[in-house]
Order: C-alpha cells, then structure tokens, then sequence
C-alpha cells in the first residue's frame, strides 16, 4: 500500500497497474529462465500454454485498463507541480501504447501463431540444413513484418517502422550513413590484420574443468561487481540474461571443454548486461524509469565489459596469476600479453555470435542490408542463400558451406524479429564512445582499471545509464552523456590503437 | 482453442477460466519453488510482492469472472446430456465457491496479512525459544479462526467448519472417536515395543556423500515409477512435493550426512505425493477431476509408499544389494533384515517430522485435542506451552526441554492453518486400508513387490485413486475402492505384524 495524496493519485494508481505488470512479466520470465535451465522436457507444451496465459493477462492489463489509468495520469501531470521524471514516465508510457495500439489484435495473434510455429520449423532446417522447408514461413513472416510496417507507418522507408521497435527514434538513412561509412574503414583495416603474422590462440583450447571454469568466470564476475546476493550463474544452451526485477537479474553460460575463452566471455558479456539490470532503480520498478533505455544501449554495456575492459591488456596483466592457478598447464611458457593478444584475434569466419570484434561488424552489416531489401520487397525469399553466400564472400572472403552456417544460423528472423540486428553495431560503438567520455571525467580511470578496481567505471555507468533508466532516446542520452549523438570515432580510434599493438598494423583508418 | 459446440460451449468456457487459473496457480507454484531451492537471498521481499500480485490476480478472477461462467455451465449440465463427470466438476466448483464466498473480503485480506506477519515471529521465536514474542499473535489467529468457523457455519462444534477446509465432509467427532479408539492400542503396542530389546540403526548414521545419497534415492524413486521426465528432484531446507501441471511434478529433500536414513525416507514420501501428482488426468488440468482427492488421501499416498512399501523386509531384500554398493562400509556385517529393523525402530521423541510410524500418532492426537480446545475458547494460548509439556509425558513419556523443541515446533499455526493436522494420521489409515484391497484385486501383488516390480501397484493406484481425481470425498473414494469407509483396522493389523516381526512382541491390540 502506498499513501496517496490528491496530488498525485491518478499518477500512482498508474504506477501501481504498471508494477502489477510487471509483477507478470517477471513471472514470465521466471517460467521461461526455468524451462532454459531446469525445467524437464516433458512439460514443454504446457509451459508453452502458462506463458501464452500470462502473456494474454499482461496484453489485456495493457489495453483495457492501462489506457484509462495512463489518461487520467496525464491530466495529472499536466496540471500539478510534477516532476520532469513523472512527466517523462508518463509520455513514454504514451509512446508504448500509441505503438501498441496501432496493431490489430487479429495481426498480433497471427504474428504470434505464425511465429511460434516458424520457430520449430527452422530449428529443424537448421538442424537439417533445409532452407526449402523454412522458406514459406519465412515468406509468411516477411509479408507479416511488412503489413507491420504499414500498421505502424512510416515516411521514407518501411524498415524505419520496424527498427524502430528495437531502437525508437532511430532511421534506417541514418543507419545505413553510418555503416557505409564505417564498411572501407573497418575493411581496410581486416585486410590489414588478415596480412600480417597471425597470432596463436590454441593454447587456450586445452581441457579444462567446468567447475574450474565456472569459478573463474564467478571470480570476474564479483569484481566487476555483479552481486550474487540478486542473481546466479547456471548454464543453458545459449547464454542469456533475465531480471525478474533489479534484486534477481540472471545469467547462463555455456560450458565448452576446451574452449575457456566460450565461458568467460560469454559470462562478462551477460554480466555486462547484468549489471545495467541491477542497476536499474528499485523503486522505479514497473516504470520506464525503471527499464533500461534501449536495445543499442543494453549492447554497449555487455560489449564494453567483454571488449573494451575484459580484452585489455590491463584486464590480463591483472587477472594473469590468477587464470595461471586454474589454468596451469595451457598458460605454460605463456604471458599476460599473449593471452591479451590471443583473445583479440581476428579471423573471419561464418557464424555471428562466434565472430571476433572487428569482423563482427560485417555479419551486422549484411543482416541490414538484406532485411531492408526483404522488407522493401526487392529480394525475394526464394532468392536469399544465394545473396547471403555471396555477400559473405564479398565481405568477409568466407564461402559458406550450406545454409545451417549460413542463412539458417540465426533465430531472429525465425521469431518475427526483423530491426533488431543493428543494435549489436550501434552497441559497440556507443561503449567506445561512452569509455572515451569516462575516461575525460575520470582521469585516473586506466590505474584503478589495471589494478582491478572496477568500481569507479561502474559507478561512473550507474550515475550516467544505469539511473537514468528509459526516461530518454540512445541519442539523447548519448548527448546527454558525451555532448554529442553516437560517433563511430572513438570505436574506430580504440580497435585501431588495439588491433595495432596484437598485429603491428599501424593503419590510420 | 478448443472446438465448441452448442451443447457444451457454457461447460468449455467454464474449463477454459478454470485452466487460465490454474495456469497463475502453477507460475505461483514455480515462483515458491524457485525461492526456496534457487533464488538469491536479496530478491526476498520483491518475491513476496510478485506472489501476492498473482494470488490476487488468482482471486479477482476467481470472484469476478467465475461465477458467471458456473451459473451457466450449471444450468448447461442440468439441461442436457452431460457425463456424470461434467456434473460433479460443476458441483465441486460450485462447493469451493460458495465456500469462499462465505469470507468477507476485509478478513481474507486480514487473515493473509496476520498469518504472513506471524510466521516472520514464529521463525524468531523458534530461532530464540521465545514462546512469548509468539503468544499475542497466535492468539490473534485463533480469534481469526473462531471468526472464520462463524463465517463458515456449523451445526456441532465450530472446529468442524475448519476441518472441513482441509477434509471435505469430515466431521470432528467422527474423527475424536476414531483417535479415541485408537488411543490406547496404539499405547499399548508402544508400551510393548519400548519393554522389548531395543534395535540398532546405529550403523546407518555412518558419513555417506550427498551425491551418493542422491542417486540412490533417484534409483529407488524410479523403481517407483516416477517420471524424472516430468519432474526433478532438488535440495531445499525442508522437504516438499510442487507441482506445475502433471507434467512437471518437483520434488526437494535435504542432505543429512550421518542419516541416509532421512534423504531416503524423505525423498520416498515425497516422491510418493508426486506419482500422485504425475498420475492425474493430464486432460482434466483445472478442473477437479485433474486434482488429487484430499489431504488425507494424498497423504495416505505418501505413507503408502514411505511405510508401508520402503519399510518393508521385501523392500529391504530386494534393494539391499545396491544399497550395500553405495554404502558398503555402514553395511559391514549387516543384512537386509538388520537394515528392515534399524528403519521401523520405535523411539518416542519430541519432534514430529522426527517421530517413527507408530509414535507418529500421538503427536497427532495431542494437537488434534489441541487445536479443537483453542478454537473452543476451552484453552487459552497462554496455557498452551504446560498443556502441550503436559500431554507429551502423558502420551510419549517425553520432557519437554523447551518450546522450541515443543509448541513451537510445526509452522502450520502460524500460517493460520487449523484443522490440518488430522489429515496425517488419516491418511496412514487410509494407506493401509488400500493396500489391504490391493493385495486381494492383484493377488501376486507381493511377490511382485519382493522383485522390485512396483508397477502393478502404481497402476492399481492409478486406476482407482490417480484417475478419480476430486470427483469425491475422501469418505466416497474409500467406499468406492474398499467396500467401505475409513477403517483403522488394517493400520492396526499392518503396524502390529510389523513391529511383531522387528520386536518380537506378539501383542492382540
């Protein structure tokens, strides 16, 4: 119970259907953690069906009684002495159902049927590597996102209606400005590390334990300062992360025996998403104040701990004795900078979420490209293995074998996800961004870093995201960050210097 | 989605409410058993908040949405060709109903605040041995009790109206009458038991892994038949059985390391509980002919297979080999007979959860007198503490060292839960009383028990229990099965020839 006074009571009253939907979404999310976790594989159908019922609550919450609450807030706010926060609370919420509402509830149920369906079956063309038999679904689901589009409206291209659900505010121009710019760069830059003397990495693929792994990772873990006194490690399948609210946020890895670098970075990855979870304010739980800002933002903050912190060299030099005790053997006649060179590494290869830092990007860069002309209707399904293989040639100078390390590799698309995969860019570049500016504001960041005092970086991140909360675009909080919209300088500036101290490819790019 | 047609669209959407239900039940259901096996300390409280959410949620549909739906399913099923299946769901429906409708909502909520504000005072007042921190809130909810018992209704005793929450049907007297019969056999053989040679089960308190512990007790709940592909078993500080839909029925136990004795036993009983779970009508979930019977039929399950069945010398005989493999130097100079005496050893003691089979009772019986004085008015809290010290050297010949150890000893009174208690001893009854019946329907019944083959149980089990759901009374379903109602006779047979085999005391109770 909270105390209302005149004040502010419709504005509470909102706040209080909106906790209680959240209270449902964080049992969803609870329900789908334990059935990637724990759960045991005879109660998938009806897992599948409780998720279906609580989705169905949190939808009718949303549109019968969220919209008369929301209204009587807004007269509220605009005619009382509210806060600037509990105005933005308010308007955001706004946003979200004036979105919501422009889709049919007809259109969302066949999105949901169609998807959930076109999920199995690209599991199994996956596994069978048979585009044929994921083609008509995937036909279904771009006519689909393209009907979205129009529900959603648009003013220069319908793929600005769809990446806008991932990244509101953002155009699809302005994307594609800044990858096109990027593409020469980042390319001259791969040609130059692919010439020059490669580095080892295998001695990071001895056995290894898992309890040993998971220790380790744990180690990293705590000091970055992810607290397991409101969350815990266990594996699945894919690595992910979940909050059932800021005091219980979840992460899984996977454990790979010979392959340490899997675990560990999965781990600081997730816990980098983690983090900015926890973080997140307690008492604004339920409210976008309470949400974290974006899905380009949310990618910054994992990308920054597994990249721009966990692949330094003072990352190695301080955690090298300590990986030396679990990990003696493969670290025999090894350094800290070897490992530092190792886990930097590039090498283009075929699969996305296995790609190194720098060749990363172009995986994103033909994902963009091709859902625009998916979208826009000038390539046509049947025609997409041919296109994909082509431009994997084109930009990384892979050839794919067959389409399940090719077109079939990601379940994005399989789950009506079409706008999403410019985020993992937009992520990386916003953490070099956001390290430049913390680097300004605190100029002894490098020392405490090198000795493991973590802490300073976070608070810092705390003060300037994690508070912040979903009260702002990425752009604005950029700016209000950095004093200036996202700039690809300073991710360009950082793999450079990087990738020139692994390679010695001095390439001003 | 379910087809309807005319004739049961009313009948269909009354299952459909109940299923939506059922589905926030069984999340609820997930988000306590994730507490108490999984969850970060810090998410406590947020927890409790997201509990409540969905028990409210439970509710509002419940008192909101449901009656509707019953009226017409009622006038449905008494109009047409309905099973007589669909006629009791509806008629059980309808008894739960008007049941709840019968307390005001101002002390439903008042109830629930009480008895969550209690049971954080009692865990203290255990923790410290502090009777008195407890005493005005225990008599808080017995004036509750008494309140609810007059907001029920009753014709003889207002203890009557509680026990019917948790017994349907069952009268108090019926019951003080049974345990009054029961009373002084059962002293007797106590008697008899505790001037005989004492047994040794010494050799079972020898330190044994938990992983050790855990597969053995997984080998044998297999052997059982329960499904592990619907269901887990996990470590938590007290031993439950959960359920989330017949498909994914958990099981926790603790691990002791000097006492397989307790992991074993535990992991049975619940295991017991959870085939019963397992076992109901998949296609009947929501409604209660998918719901298991009562508590005192559930629990005559549990015991059934912890007692009757795993104390068994057959039991013993047939899995003394892999016990011995996993065990071997506790076992060093043993035998299966020596282990079917050291797991039926008689000690009279303080501690309920503790207690051995036949001692067991009167523990009952004592807070069964208990219970019906409190809510009487003929016993005042502050008295408890002597009478309950009182009744213990009366009925078990035990002194009592403190409250901890004695009044404060179950959780159920602080959680506002009386008239429960009874279900226990019941539900012994009932065991034996089945088990009588089985062995004259499957005559090989025990031949086939000697050999491990416990399917021809279970399925018996199934057959006349599982598949019954809570179509009936406990009082019904016994009739059904046996011929006749609850009959102590056979808990007396069956425990007297037991003890006679362990003791050697052949004694006509």
């Amino acid at each position: 119970m909270r105390s209302f006074d005149t004040m502010s009571q419709a504005y509470e009253a909102l706040v209080d259907k909106r906790q209680e939907i959240a209270d449902l979404a964080s049992a969803s999310a609870l329900l789908s953690w334990d059935q990637e976790v724990l759960m045991p594989a005879g109660a998938s159908a009806r897992r599948a069906r409780q998720l279906g019922t609580l989705a169905s609550l949190q939808h009718k919450m949303t549109v019968e009684e969220l919209p008369r609450l929301l209204g009587a807030a807004e007269a509220e706010v605009a005619n009382s002495e509210a806060t600037q926060t509990q105005r933005l609370n308010v308007q955001r919420i706004r946003e979200d159902l004036t979105k919501q509402q422009k889709l049919p509830a007809a259109f969302v149920a066949d999105m949901a049927e169609t998807s959930s369906r076109a999920q199995r079956v690209w599991e199994g063309a996956r596994a069978q590597n048979d585009f044929a038999s994921f083609q008509p679904w995937l036909e279904k689901i771009v006519a689909l996102k393209q009907q979205e589009a129009q529900y959603y409206g648009y003013i220069d291209h319908p793929y600005d209606a769809l990446l806008d659900s991932y990244e509101p505010g953002v155009r699809t121009a302005k994307v594609q400005q800044l990858f096109d710019a990027m593409k020469p760069r980042l390319k001259a830059l791969l040609d130059a590390v692919m010439a020059a003397p490669q580095v080892d990495d295998s001695f990071l693929m001895q056995p290894i334990g898992q309890d040993l792994q998971m220790a380790f990772s744990a180690s990293v873990l705590r000091q970055m300062g992810y607290s397991f006194e409101h969350g815990r490690q266990d594996l699945s399948a894919h690595p992910f992360c979940t909050s059932f609210g800021m005091e219980d946020v979840r992460i899984t890895t996977r454990y790979r025996p010979n392959d340490i670098g899997f675990l560990l970075y999965s781990s600081i990855h997730e816990g980098g998403h983690a983090l900015y979870e926890q973080g997140l304010k307690s008492e604004a739980y339920g409210m976008p104040e309470g949400e974290a800002c974006s899905l380009s933002i949310h990618e910054s903050m994992s990308r920054m701990w597994e990249n721009n912190i966990a692949r330094s060299e003072a990352f190695w030099n301080y955690f090298y004795p300590s990986f030396s005790a679990i990990y003696p053997d493969g670290l025999k006649g090894q350094s800290a900078e070897r490992v530092f060179a190792a886990v930097n590494k590039v090498a283009p290869s075929l699969i996305r979420i296995e790609a190194d830092e720098l060749s990363y990007h172009f995986h994103i860069f033909i994902r963009f490209e091709i859902e625009q002309a998916l979208v826009a209707g000038t390539l046509a399904v049947r025609d997409l293995p041919a296109y994909w293989n082509a431009q994997y040639k084109n930009y990384l100078g892979v050839t794919v074998p067959n389409d399940a390390h090719g077109v079939l590799q990601d379940v994005h698309w399989s789950l009506g996800a079409m706008g999403y995969f410019a985020t993992y860019s937009l992520g990386s570049f916003y953490a070099a961004q956001f390290l430049e500016e913390a680097r300004k504001q605190l100029p002894n960041l490098d020392e405490k870093l090198a000795v493991g005092e973590f802490h300073h970086l976070r608070e810092w991140l705390q003060g300037q995201i994690y508070d912040r909360g979903r009260l702002h675009t990425s752009d604005e909080l950029c700016t209000i960050i950095t004093g200036r919209e996202l700039d690809p300088e300073p991710f360009v500036r950082y793999i450079s210097a990087k990738l020139a101290k692994v390679y010695g490819v001095h390439l001003v790019v």
